[in-house]
């Protein structure tokens, strides 16, 4: 197929990044940033052409929401999730509810959410006739409140055993705190979701969320995997927003001896060492991305050992990004100058956006990963977060 | 006399720190502050006990801006540039024009301000009978719109010369644009002021201002120092307030071994290399506010060898100290976790305050000094900014 | 055709390492070295098929220098700067010439090497009947006094043309000075050639050495890719030998609360973050490689512009290894501890050899190309660095 | 009492560092540098007046170890341990037995050394008749056969108590291994040392080594200190002599824009961001030498939290001056240019002492510390490192 899908990212990102600023300030829910998505037509990118989609692979969708990212670091945040839940319905076995599923989300040119925070056991399913009832509420459910589809897990009360299932947005019962008031990543909707006597049929159920089966559990590194791209999108996004108010706005400081801001030494060097560290770091996400592509490609063959390569790749690719997002969220505010602090440029998001999305989880426990994989060999451990 | 100026000093900022983040969010006209520090009794502390003030010396005044800034960093930068105000007046050889501001002080308990971007040149002075008529607009003037009183410079349109006066901060024609509208500092009134047939009697002038003399030339780094005073306070602000909540909110992460977040061997390693640079780059800044105070009382001795010591040493504090406040204020969400970057805690305030202010100047140019210097011993040359 | 030539470079860097460091102690002429070079068959990796090469090809070439500069960072040098000789002559518009060298090279399993430093303009070429005559000397030829052939740059006395041609390493005329007395990189033989009446053939010469053409800059690029390799493969050796002794010989901390060094966070982490700089800058460079072959490839429809975005993602590339390959280097004691600094574990060339290694030129501008084009579009100029 | 103990430390290091290169690089026995500390007069400067010493103080023979240090960084160790020995003989309760040693230190004009490396406890004493025998082999006795006298810890067999004692280095029985062949430091004599059948008489025993008095473990703060002078020297050293070098050898970098090195914006700024960590790093050292003076002179009285205090300032002095050290060590050679490489002008030997005195024990461990009192004021651990 051809490669159109690039051509809509890239249009998508220009839209976005036009009013960025403002509607980041604004912080509303999301919903005109979903329509947006919908009407991109970038939806269905991952999904098989088989089934309707633009059956671009998983790569395209990586590097789509990167793309998304470095314009609106929120809704490459809600479009790499949207990929993501997509993909790991794919994890569990259950290839007639996935081909269901996409049929529907080309159908309905479906959004898609998840409702899974790892710290957070709060969600319970009670066997029902022909299914469950599910009560409870569960808190940071990214996208949740502005989709259609959700993937959620919650726990059995009689068995215990963790349950992932499929969910409409919308259903009797399900409700949204709207109460993400958080210092970036303000248009994710990233608030807690209650569920009160939610009914979820059993062919809705994908299947045991197991975090010890190698396979299952690459929905984790899925997830620390699109986060790295969003780092690196951040850091790209930050890049290129400076260097527009640098080249448009900022004066040559009075003591330099150059007559613009684009001759000064400091200036260029300090653009230099961020967009040398953001290209390696996106570099080594792309690596990581094809990674976890092969460890998905391998299905159940797939070893612990390969597993832990992957996720050591993705792991160290999230280091270098953490560190390069936050700090040029940072430094580009020498590059532009004082001035530059006016509430009206917006700037800070880069920073606002970086800091609290890369808290998701604490980055050194991804270096003592890396770390301990290099010395000893050993794998990661299967977890939520690794 | 005592140290009973410590104890206020402690108070001030015990109180400033109890609502700091919802002051800092509301961002209002700094009335109640600039009331607090009038409350304090810290105005007068570097005022000579002969004209009514505490007489606690220039140390004093650096140590206290420094404390208030620690907990409060608008309220240490307004109290920090009101004794900068009143010390440079010492700088232009009016000991009885001083001696009258100084009574007046004490009598008003008055809070200072000053109006002199360097670069803005927008002030006219037109000769009239017994002084001039000001005219024109300056931006960025930091506690103006809340001052009793202004240090202002402006330029004489028939000579050209700059001259430096003093002048009610509500005389008549005098009006304030409340336009301060950044990142960070947002508590300093750091707005526009516009003067309309403003009128300054000739006795009222301090002098010319001549960034060619030695001494005058001394006010300058006076505000060099007094930022990096800021920046240390700002460093220090936002590890007490993180370890605070880290003790009290943070969680041990979930694939760490230890049972508390204040055994967690990252954070406790985290806090101490922060800690460590923050009192390097104090140590260093009360090395730095000997050296100016030195460099005062040389009086018109001094030469440019002498003052260029004293200014590098400015420089130096100045550059550790500006690494170490932008680099605690995003660092500290590290060891806090992901749960701080709710709006409620406001710990951004700490980055944000870091990252505007240190953008007075490019601190490239300040390690530049330092490095001419020691290179070459060449001193920095005198400006409104070195 | 198959890949066993990443067999016989694990094989030549395995045989490498087990020595490494006494090697590197004694400092001796490498002939040794190039003796294992030739005997690993891996000096005609790059050469056509058809000229009896293995084929392997550019990226071959580039990942095997660095494989063995990981294990000899001096060796790796000579290895890459040999495929690079061999590379370059194919810039000059003589396929004929080329391709005579291809087949010497295969014929006698020959190892190249070439002198020309661009900041030492001190050869002369005086024409002769049918060619030239070389007199004149030059520093810093890396390889030369251990080759069999050298690719030459010198000056025209008449015209002030500047040549590049080949010559046998053994000719009549030629000597060595063997004055490579230097921190690190210490079996690179990168002391001086001296030229007494030494005469090329004008069939030897490859053509005009000239830094304006668009192609036959691509020879500078080539240099700084494979600096980068070599700073790459500084970085992998310093972290793999590094590893090494601390699982094998590293002692607990006394203050620690762990039982091997191995499970010490600190060093956990220390490598981890290490490791995935190094992985980044690695990701990079590949790209950096492809690039460059790329720009090779399209041959005299090579663009400025395509140059430069070639030349920007080089320079990128070795910022990052540059500063990783210290920062390894100097770091990799902090995760063995002080016993580790006994000389004879020789640890400390790695950090002797990339601080040596990355003063080629300076990073400082090769980041400030970086930024430049970011900023502005402007391709970096041409010259001998860039 | 004059400050010409300031002349002859200046005067001790111009002489050390005219040689400092030739001399690190023949690494022999430290000889002449303890001549040259005999003939300097400095050996007597902490002593007492009342005994002949120079009384200069705590303070005076910090700084005169630092400016030991920064011209040769093996002499001004060896002369800080001097100092410290000495002090340290005070801490055990023992006025008599001190009193003695100050009066023979003045007539001989003794150099002191230690044997005390807490990590090895390989050193017996069996009482005997009116004293002890010693017997075993201690590791990394720096100075020690360079000595006069050394203060010695060693364990009884009979009881397992850790008593302290002096002992003649020429006594019969001591001999010296000279095994320090490490990467730096060395000119410090830092071999091992046996003692075979030595006798102590009970008089010359200082006391108990107790780890868990809080006065007498000021001793390993003492220590701490000293290391961490060392590093702020070595770091001053290095720029010196890199400054040294860049004004009168390097040359300006042929894509710059200036005529000579001393105006590239690199180099400046370079310089002045490591002398303004340097001179940070200093002032925060300088005030780590105050806290531990006053917690001496608190005697008996010192309470644990007191204690605390000066050994958390101490080890924040460390973790700067450490970090600077190293850092300083590796980048001059970025200021310098690549000729400086060259062997003959050693300017490594800064980066090799920073990297192997900075091994002395893990600077993780220190910040460690300092956050951990940070966060929850829990004082550092009573050890031979804390």
């Amino acid at each position: 197929m051809t490669e159109d899908w690039r051509d809509a990212a890239d249009q998508l990102a220009r839209t976005l990044r036009a009013d960025a600023p403002h509607r980041e300030q604004a912080a509303a829910e999301p919903e005109a940033e979903v329509a947006l998505l919908r009407a991109s037509g970038l939806l269905t990118l991952l999904l098989p052409a088989s089934a309707g989609g633009r059956g671009a692979g998983w790569l395209a969708a990586n590097e789509t929401a990167r793309t998304v990212a470095a314009a609106d670091a929120s809704v490459g945040h809600l479009l790499g999730y949207h990929y993501l839940q997509l993909w790991r319905t794919e994890l569990f076995g259950r290839p007639d509810l996935v081909e269901r599923l996409h049929r529907d989300t080309v159908a309905g040119n479906l959004f898609w959410a998840g409702v899974s925070n790892p710290l957070d056991a709060a969600l319970e399913l009670t066997p029902v006739e022909g299914g469950f009832r599910v009560e409870g509420r569960k808190s940071f459910a990214t996208g949740a409140s502005v989709a259609d589809r959700l993937v959620v897990s919650a726990t059995r009360v009689d068995s215990g055993q963790k349950l992932t299932f499929v969910v409409d947005a919308h259903a009797p019962g399900l409700s949204y705190l709207h109460d993400w008031d958080n210092l970036g990543q303000r248009l994710t909707a990233s608030g807690g979701v209650v569920f009160r006597d939610v009914h979820v049929p059993d062919e809705d159920v994908l299947g045991v969320h197991d975090e010890t089966s190698v396979r299952a559990s690459l929905a984790a590194l899925g997830f620390q995997l699109m986060l790295a791209q969003i780092y690196v999108g951040l850091a790209e996004g930050a890049l290129t927003e400076a260097a527009e108010y640098t080249r448009t706005k900022t004066r040559a400081w009075t003591l330099s001896d150059v007559d613009e801001a684009v001759a000064d030494p400091y200036i260029l060097v300090g653009y230099g060492e961020l967009v040398a560290q953001t290209r390696a770091a996106g570099a080594l996400t792309d690596r990581a991305a094809a990674a976890l592509g092969a460890a998905f490609d391998r299905g159940d063959a797939l070893s612990e050992q390969e597993r832990g390569e992957a996720a050591v790749t993705i792991s160290a690719a999230k280091v270098v990004a953490t560190r390069v997002a936050n700090e040029a969220g940072s430094k580009i505010y020498e590059f532009t100058g004082a001035r530059a602090s006016a509430n009206k440029y917006g700037l800070d998001r880069f920073w606002r956006n970086a800091r609290t999305l890369t808290l998701h989880d604490p980055v050194a426990y991804k270096a003592r990963e890396v770390g301990a994989h290099f010395l000893t060999g050993e794998p990661p451990r299967l977890s939520g977060y690794s």
